[in-house]
């Protein structure tokens, strides 16, 4: 960012190849700084009047002309442009208007702080604005999870039936990833929130500045300790890029498990239309596109990640033009994944879960550990009940049946100490309500994971 | 890219929700593909006259209309709009110039097979570019290689200096890792051209479309063998995408050398002014951004080949909407290879070397293992050769002097069968022209090296 | 590799530090060089005789030695001991059994050539051992699909329901990507095929040893062209990783969709038992255990090429010690790899495919294309098929019928010009039978696939 | 790891297929978990107890055994074997020294939960054990920054000389990334502290086991919320790897400057001899490959937080197999980064800085900045400041001479209102001196960030 000056600033006489200047530029990439640069220059011209390099009067008129700039821009009225960058662009044009004045506001500032400075305010944002999308999606869990409480289906590991749940504790299942996400994407932003300006192009500010009060007038929650870090620190894209995959990721695993439920075999869900794609070619079809787009946008996420880190593998401290790339992953990341989560936001107000078919789904067969644990209650070990109810289960497939008349095949002593009644006696809801331990899928246990999720939605 | 079409081909009634809009559309990245695609349509219809579907007069005119339209599009007069993705947009506005028999255009295709055979010849025009991008960086190499015959280096391991070699042999060793990248985008390039037109939506096609013709009209070297797998696969992406970044990590490697050498404490480097840039903040810098951007660039070359191989993880055969997907890490990955290729051509056009730098840290230590090789040439075993000679760096090292001088300083029988005066004869150049087995650093060693890179760029 | 000799061969007089000899120690890593180093040992003491640095009878008896080693150490009476690596491990044990003239074997060669040469050898011999395990599961998709020749299954696209196919159609569109991975991986062993020997630490070798030789007695096709590229490409190593990736991401992809079939809910396959898992807790459950190590190694085989992209970025040409690091990536992906094929050989011969249940799974929406392209055969453009289609399959979905059926609800003129009795002999078989182009569905497009596979398999 | 179980548990009656043993193995895999699952299953047994599952006697008798088998295993007189993982062979022993009460053991529990439980605990060590040994890499910065509290040297960006800092505070700026990483692994081990244990195999635990005591007496923090969450989640894991990752990265920074400031053209650093390395083949060399291979090592740690994320990319919710394959990655990231760690806190102790050779390194040209810094105090806007010292640095350029030497031949208004005498005055220390501002160079901003570390560390 910093060094394409050489042919701005003067002293050099020579134009840059077209070559070099087809990998320099950044205009497009700096597009989203363009705010937050505002914001750094207008603290950075009252700052300079703190420290005396400007005086009081300077220092408004400076800070009221960038002021005016920023509300120009916001709406419209002023279009960054010519220079190479926005920091050029906004620095051409304030000097265009201010004169002198203009060209003191760079004074003990570099592109190295200044660049830095923006892209953590516009990170920050960035975090915010997600978290606030998650909220979304978690809200529409807790929304379905309400509704479905009494629904049951069978859990799956392996893809295969398991046990019993209630459809609400499957739902809830997403809701806590998404709630470690929200936990770390905090964290994360503590450390975006550290100012770099007031570093200087590498060794520190020649001008007293008062960097806390530039902290405080942007909103950043500490000041960075040393300038060569400061100006090479790319942690921060690094940090929030991770913190993005992981939700793209956690979107992923729900996605596939709502493409596969979608399926006509499983059957249990079905999308509203607005939210259903068709086929060019095939007039039958109805697709589940949305989950699909957001499983394929959890490659682009860790893609996206993978560069960053690759970015500064190996080099050295302090800042490298290599650090110009940080910026399109991390806008990508953002945008890629704020745009899953909407989506996602939308898709759990738009499908409507079948619990009839659910309800099908739940055969004997899911009940093989409930009969496990009734033996247990009997007092068995564990081993010897399972070896019980396995012979059942292997009887069953062999007749294709379920366990409860593959009981009746067996000798009545196969299956002591239980009963042929007891084994009828076996119900879904009653194997999902032996487990109330907090975090298990008896309603009680539920309704506890519900009033949490709603205190942390509040 | 198949299946947002219900919203647009009738049967479903409502409108698509805004979130699903956002992901799904895929516009700006399809806007390479506008040519590939009318040359797509074009041989098709021709096709569809040859197979019986539409009459030889009916193939004509659609097939002229869309010559016709191919042409506006190249010259600007007509841009694609409106539909929401290039082929839907010139599919409609066939339609609205010829009426139903525009409609008949996608008998028995589908977007499956369309979007890949268009995305095939877009790969590759991207692979035929970049080799001739690459090999104006190899010329360079030569160029300079040849200029630079007789200048001498150190070679370094470990960043240390090694043994001398001819500046013209590291250049040349940045020719050979592109040679391999060549033929490996090649061989790459033989499996992009695999023609999946003709699959269908999945299954294949329906009306005996001629294969091997079409192929041969769009300039396909192959007819895919199975429709499942042609509408599903993209491993022609991964494929271009793994070999452009292996030229991305190649310019890695030679940057990383080039941003040292520029150092002012190597100093064997000197960049014209047009090629380097300056700071905002420090007057008295040039720096080597060209190198360090081209550097940056490898890790989102390899960011982008990781977006491909996650995206296609753990899917299902034939055609999943996660493929959408697909494009945009491509087109960045082609983009930014290319600038980083065309950068780097530039900058071997306008880095000078400076050879006296160089041979002044020819220092006597880089002859130590013309000394053992020496002393082997005596009939001492290798390890005896070495152990001498180790004992005499280590007491150059004690002594702060160089090999020649340790020499002088040790009893005579110490390097034994050497006198002293062998080693006072020993010479840098004496050390190159050892060095005669094709490969090495020896005058006639290069020439060779070189005759068969011109051969090659011939 | 190459540098850790300080300590043993003399100059240096301390010890290494524990730490650095915790990240030095290679012994394990090497292990699977020791019997290509072998052979490069045996070869370079031939080629150490053509080139006169040893007479003929140094050369034979040297060599000699060096092959009786090899037997021993084949046959497990001599294992690699002492010494930091094999290669020391070797030449100390060569010295101990003759003395001055095991001393002289190193001549003109440094670790960074041989390790490199050993290495390529031994890739060499990973690809040829993983080419034939795919070649099994090649043979395993063309025994099934030949079984399956007349199974109808639906084929899916978004994981829904698009149109009918033969379960060999499916079945084969997993013998395609597998033979392109065959070819990439042929054309990466020509690459790998490349000498390094000769080319001394980094400048050439100093006494005209004759390379052809060395590469015509280790199998090399061809012989490196420059010595400082020589020892620093690692290419070959990321290209073998790359060809390794490509086949377990295959593998996922065909792991995904047998995980999917296995559900009870799909219900289209039958693991034999000793294929399958059961579970600690539920007796119940039999899982497809094996697809899914299959799916989850793939994940492994990523970041192994990744580790190995990211090592090379930045690093300048020559030999860096980072080089170290190319091989634990290496030998895992090769060998999980190579366990993930052969699971999937023995699974596609213990799996069976329930053809009644895939039978019973392909309902009349699958057959709307086939609908749809009979109307085109009457002359009508297929958007305007595509329409009238369309509306039947939503009035389908609204009253939950099949496609059949709902066309006896709908006024005749809806469907013209199709009759009730058209749509009625509408059959599966029929709309398989239409795709007769290469690559589609029709029996005799299958048969073709079938009799070009079994050429290659032969 | 659950589900190898048909197998031993009964119910099947078959041998697992050797294919299919060879991927499901994970002995070897899972011995760093054999300490942590005896903590689970000790705590395990007291809770039984205290749910009523058991007596109390029965539990204490069973927990005291479990004690007991873990003193054996603590000093190795008992070595966990048979079985297909530790926790059957644990499972085993305690049943064949206990009977029936060792088979009541699993009551409730799954491997899954187990596992996770035992994983955690295991994670949390390996973070611990990361954090001591950076304290020793920061405590080798601080020590080495007290040192050099007065030595000079130029910082570089773009690897061209910038401003005059004190060596300390280039140490310094490796300090804060490491505190960042303290700071990441900290709160990351708070989400690994969530307990698993007492969610069954998915939908919780059917005997009211106090999951809370659990957490208690394992020292867990938290207990997770959800059970079908609870087995599915790796996203402790993948934190973890990620955190080591950053670690790994910053120390690759470290290295390409420590191995930068090594060559002999810098001259900066001087290794002591037991951590450099010397050449089989060249005796004069002294290779830092301590750095080369910490630097190669990051790669290692990318590839390895790459197989995670793409491990669990697109997995359904709860327990699937593929995350058998979550640990490989995990441990391997743990060892090579305590190694890489280790390495550099060792390097850290044995490397000298040459202070000589930096100071002489400190030319005029680095005092650009500060010239233009003193043009401003005397009420020059920055922009025309810059514009004065940067024709200066031209002129130096083309004369090839000193900033200094440069302004004694320009006509003295060219300087205004700058005098030759000013020029003069320039030292490196007042530009170094002039930084004051927290965060930069100066000598009490040194000090001031040298006590904040030492408050860190203590």
């Amino acid at each position: 960012m910093t060094d394409t000056k050489q042919h701005l600033w003067g002293g050099g006489s020579s134009e840059m190849h077209p070559a070099l200047a087809a990998i320099s530029d950044s205009l497009g990439q700096d597009a989203p700084l363009a705010d937050a640069d505002l914001r750094g220059c207008i603290a950075y011209a009252k700052a300079l009047g703190k420290c005396g390099v400007l005086t009081d009067e300077e220092s408004t008129t400076l800070a009221d002309a960038l002021v005016k700039l920023r509300e120009e821009f916001t709406d419209g009225r002023w279009i960054p442009s010519g220079g190479e960058d926005v920091h050029t662009a906004i620095e051409q044009e304030i000097t265009d208007r201010l004169g002198d004045l203009g060209g003191r506001l760079h004074t003990g500032r570099s592109r190295n702080d200044q660049v830095a400075t923006a892209f953590r305010l516009a990170v920050m944002e960035e975090i915010d604005g997600l978290i606030q999308a998650i909220r979304s999606v978690q809200q529409g869990l807790v929304n379905q999870a309400q509704n479905e409480l009494d629904t049951f289906v069978p859990s799956y590991t392996h893809l295969q039936r398991a046990q019993p749940i209630r459809l609400a504790h499957w739902l809830m299942a997403y809701f806590w990833p998404l709630e470690r996400d929200i936990e770390r994407l905090l964290q994360i932003r503590t450390r975006v929130s550290t100012l770099p300006l007031g570093s200087g192009a590498v060794s520190g500010h020649p001008f007293g500045i008062d960097r806390d009060f530039l902290a405080s007038e942007l909103g950043f929650e500490r000041v960075s300790e040393n300038s060569l870090d400061s100006v090479g620190d790319r942690d921060f894209a690094i940090d929030f890029a991770f913190g993005a995959s992981m939700v793209a990721l956690h979107l992923s695993r729900l996605s596939e498990e709502l493409i596969i439920w979608s399926s006509s075999e499983f059957g249990y869900i079905q999308w509203r239309d607005d939210l259903a794609t068709g086929s060019s070619l095939m007039p039958n079809k109805k697709n589940p596109d949305l989950a699909e787009l957001v499983r394929g946008r959890s490659a682009q996420a860790v893609g996206d990640l993978v560069s960053l880190l690759v970015l500064i593998k190996g080099l050295p401290s302090s800042y490298q033009r290599d650090l110009q790339e940080d910026k399109p992953p991390v806008w990508r990341i953002a945008g890629a994944t704020k745009a899953s989560v909407n989506a996602m936001a939308a898709a759990l107000e738009g499908i409507r879960f079948k619990g009839e078919k659910m309800g099908s789904a739940l055969t004997d067969d899911t009940l093989a550990t409930e009969m496990a644990d009734v033996l247990v209650t009997r007092g068995l070990p564990f081993r010897q009940a399972y070896r019980i109810v396995s012979r059942l289960a292997k009887e069953a497939r062999e007749r294709d049946c379920g366990l409860k008349e593959a009981a009746t095949q067996l000798p009545a002593e196969s299956i002591e100490p239980l009963t042929i009644d007891d084994i009828q006696n076996l119900t879904i809801e009653g194997a999902i309500e032996r487990r109330t331990t907090p975090g298990g899928t008896a309603k009680s246990a539920i309704e506890l994971q519900l009033a949490k999720a709603q205190a942390l939605l509040a």
